[in-house]
């Protein structure tokens, strides 16, 4: 079991890994000298999986425990979700003490922490991450939100967790397709911030792909250590943190241009990644050898590296000028310069973004 | 002109008042460095009235300026009107560097700054606040929020404005029972904190009651140092902050049960300070000439003390039970024990609650 700490002054909180730690939760919250209400917020595809194990857990603890399962995927990542969330709360006369925890993906830890920070003005909320993705990424952080049609995420909070709590043995129930789109944010942060986890990657594909619990720990331990790291300097995507965005500004445009359906989003991120240094390879910023590494690592996890041919080019471009991280109209991107190291650039010029664009099209 | 600083670190702002004000708006922010587009938030009742006035200033100044009228209404303080504003944000193109300016009441306030606080996980936000109640209590703060079938103010976040921009002749257009409704939370201020404001208050109704611009200013003034005082002590509520909730437990449990129609909310606090001043002097804490004098004030402003003689008194105690203030199932009470001072009860006795209540009904 490892433990890595996300260093927040008052709000700092541990990221726990382990295998087979899920009936633990309910002792551990009680150690905490949690005492409210718990909301378990979960869909319908993770609830049947998990729920019960949870929920016994917190029951068996002295735990009143309301249960609030969401259909599942992501277009019900909505204000409507999270209104209903809040109204099942109310019903159930949660108050300040209550406590939501969120059992499942990104989307019910997105969504699920959202309702929490706006519940009578914020109330605490834990996260349970069941997908890999969630599991490095999306759960550590305070990045809470929404969608909106005209766009992802647009709508949300920052809202730390008290506690993420990692059982790995989740993944063993997780699809092929959505365990590599977790890859993907693992792939992120070796190009932004650590070679050796990209070398790792590299060398262990097969143990990875075969759910290895030794290697699996490792690389979600040092995704959350990176992550926590950066957050911990840049809560607020003040500056740093806009380095986990890498892949992110062609990925979430991909994503809209797509309606969210064609794509998961680490594929998306991974498609973005790939086009991205494709970038900066364009500038001159990156060799072409490291390009194709990145390339043929995203390949060897199954992941996507082109976009689909019968992209709307239009919508496609209009949705990454509507992006959170533009600033009055200019495009920002983060770019490699090796792979363990990315800088931020505020004017990439737009022709050169759609020359990296229209060669990444697929044939 | 005067200023009234709210001392919360890096997030700290001022609050000016002052006559005739409302024209600087636009220099005002290029001075402070704002440079995005600006959402002006207003509803069908105000903005016919001072709109004009702000957005000419604020286009005068080189802003871009979009205009997002709402219905007026309590029954428009929800998520749905919410989302309607960030959809228009989102439709504008507005990035992390646009700007909300909130020009109304407190219902507009609290909505638009809710929107500024969820829109990509928090944009700046301005107050110009134009009825009493906005100027001397919710615009200052920082609480935002939306209302729930289930119970008011339910939904919200912490977001502190940049700056808050009052100017008292907006008050000249304000209906009288709007006026009075505002003066219950400056004859809060002096109950929970400040002895000479509620002599003052005493002293010069007529003045007041006037609209004396002087008068006027001086207790504007004092009600933004008392709350910004007790809030720069407790940003989040967390223990000195809950006296600012004097007269709200009962006065939001008379909102709900009344379905929000029947009282102004600045009508229903001021009943909600005599019945908890009632519920005071039925403890032994506080002499029954004190809860004369307050009863004796809030009727020279036109103020109410009586709850309806057709109140359904389970759903008021009912709603009080659900109330935000409510922790783990106990009341929590702020009493007097003279004017000028209260103190944080925790658990008061139902029975002696429904005492005070039922004979504070109207015969």
């Amino acid at each position: 079991m490892n433990t890595v700490r996300v260093e927040l002054g008052s709000r700092s909180y541990p990221i726990t890994i382990g295998s087979g730690i899920l009936p633990d939760i309910g002792s551990l919250l009680k150690e905490l000298d949690f005492s409210g209400s718990i909301a378990l917020v979960s869909n319908t595809t993770v609830f049947p999986l998990y729920g019960a194990t949870v929920s016994r857990s917190l029951s068996a603890c002295g735990f009143s425990c309301t249960e609030i399962i969401l259909p599942d995927g992501e277009e019900f990542k909505t204000m409507a979700s999270a209104e209903k969330i809040c109204e099942a709360m109310l019903r159930a006369r949660f108050d300040r003490t209550s406590v939501v925890v969120a059992l499942g993906g990104g989307v019910v830890g997105d969504l699920s922490a959202f309702a929490a920070s706006v519940y009578m003005r914020g109330i605490d909320f834990i996260q349970v991450p069941t997908t890999l993705l969630a599991q490095v990424d999306s759960s550590v952080g305070g990045k809470t939100g929404v969608n909106h049609p005209l766009g992802k995420n647009m709508i949300g909070t920052f809202w730390q967790p008290r506690l993420v709590w990692i059982d790995i043995d989740t993944l063993l129930s997780l699809p092929r397709r959505e365990f590599a789109a977790g890859v993907a944010e693992i792939v992120k942060y070796g190009i932004i911030r650590d070679q050796e986890v990209f070398d790792f990657l590299e060398k262990n594909s097969q143990n990875v792909l075969n759910l290895e619990r030794e290697p699996l720990t490792h690389i979600i331990s040092r995704s959350c250590e990176i992550k926590a790291d950066v957050v911990a300097r840049d809560e607020r995507e003040g500056g740093l943190r806009a380095i986990l965005n890498f892949g992110h500004t062609i990925g979430h445009a991909l994503e809209t241009a797509t309606g969210y359906t064609s794509f998961l989003h680490g594929e998306a991120v991974a498609v973005g990644m790939y086009v991205e240094s494709e970038i900066a390879r364009l500038l001159g910023i990156i060799g072409s050898e490291d390009v194709l590494r990145i390339r043929r690592l995203l390949s060897n996890y199954g992941l996507p590296s082109a976009i689909p041919g019968d992209i709307n080019l239009e919508l496609f471009f209009d949705s990454m000028k509507l992006d959170k991280k533009a600033v009055s109209g200019t495009l920002r991107f983060i770019l490699p310069d090796r792979i363990g190291n990315v800088t931020i650039h505020s004017a990439v010029p737009e022709p050169l973004i759609r020359q990296a664009v229209e060669q990444s099209i697929m044939q």
